[in-house]
């Protein structure tokens, strides 16, 4: 069993949210699940993240993502659907309003195609049911609870425009996940939905564990 | 209770190292201690963590280890003494033949000269020791064992030349951790000594657990 982790950037507002990411290949190393990692090779908006505002310059989103991977990455371009048993999409935190990058959606497209588990965790899951979306699936995944995501405003405006769109957004405590048993989708909440580390990685633990155990049912079946 | 966490930098080579720092924060959390996040508001060099290359620019330490602390930190000038019950320091991947920065230094000879306990992994270890040895207070600690360290040219040259200093460095695996009772101080090797994050946070665990335990000890004596 191979799981490819698809990382963008490094850190909250600019990147891939890095403890959501850490968890996530915490859990997996756990599970003794052989994994590897992967990132868009192009530049990105770099946050000061005290401040949240926008710097001056760019950064590479594959040298920024080597962080969290300890230096051990690959480009996505390399990411090959027929090595991957199934794939782990951690949150990012960038401008909610902007779509997921092309090869993102392209990768979890294939995999859907392919029948292959996804697990993402908070705005991921935003980009895989809109990847989904784009082949006519409507995805079932969560952004958390209302009691969260009702001041976000940029969350709750997509939730709206999501449900139009038939995608079905379930709500769930950071704790939780919710299934995709039709496309083997997995989501939790993370951050989106608490400020406690302990809950978010509760959350990623049934994930990571769940998403094995889809991995495990298709490759018996 | 509250404690500090003392970051220098976001990742492997040129910073504190995320999973260290990430699993040391889940720790706490899990613990439901209070801490706060600090790191010394100076330029640093930056590496490529995937060719470790030194690129031509620097980078804010406070901003970067903001990253990991989801924007909540303060610089370390502002990090109090007598606010503070104990400090965690994950550690970091600086050129181990550098000495630590001076302003972290500081704080490490400040608590112990206040009798308060003090966590460090990996390479921080290493810190906490030559902060000791500048007030004549031989530390005990742990940087890995003998079979990881033996490749690492740089780590082993410090452990020879620490010994010569009569700084107590004990043998131990990712899992274990070393108690230094006269002084307060636990450590853990992290990734000096394992490839396998599961087996750095074990050490994590404990130490975070036995750094509380410490506290909880002198706070009631």
């Amino acid at each position: 069993m191979k799981i490819g982790v698809l990382l963008s950037g490094c850190g909250i507002y600019d990147g891939s949210g890095i403890h959501e990411a850490v968890l996530s290949l915490l859990m997996l190393d756990r599970l003794s699940v052989d994994y590897e990692c992967f990132a868009p090779d192009n530049q990105s908006d770099v946050c000061n993240p005290i401040t949240r505002d926008k710097l001056p310059h760019q950064r590479n989103v594959l040298i920024e993502s080597a962080r969290i991977a300890r230096g051990k990455i690959e480009p996505l371009t390399a990411f090959r659907v027929e090595t991957f048993d199934g794939i782990v999409i951690p949150g990012s935190y960038h401008d909610l309003s902007e779509p997921a990058p092309a090869e993102i959606t392209d990768v979890i497209c294939r995999m859907v195609a392919a029948g292959k588990p996804i697990a993402a965790t908070s705005t991921s899951a935003m980009w895989v049911a809109d990847a989904l979306n784009k082949i006519d699936i409507p995805a079932k995944i969560t952004l958390g609870n209302p009691h969260y995501y009702a001041d976000n405003q940029a969350l709750n405006q997509w939730i709206q425009q999501a449900k139009l769109r038939e995608i079905n957004v379930v709500d769930a405590d950071a704790a939780d996940v919710v299934e995709d048993d039709l496309n083997n989708i997995i989501t939790t909440p993370g951050y989106l939905s608490s400020r406690s580390m302990a809950q978010v990685f509760e959350g990623i633990e049934k994930t990571i564990t769940k998403l094995i155990e889809m991995v495990t049912l298709v490759m018996n079946t």
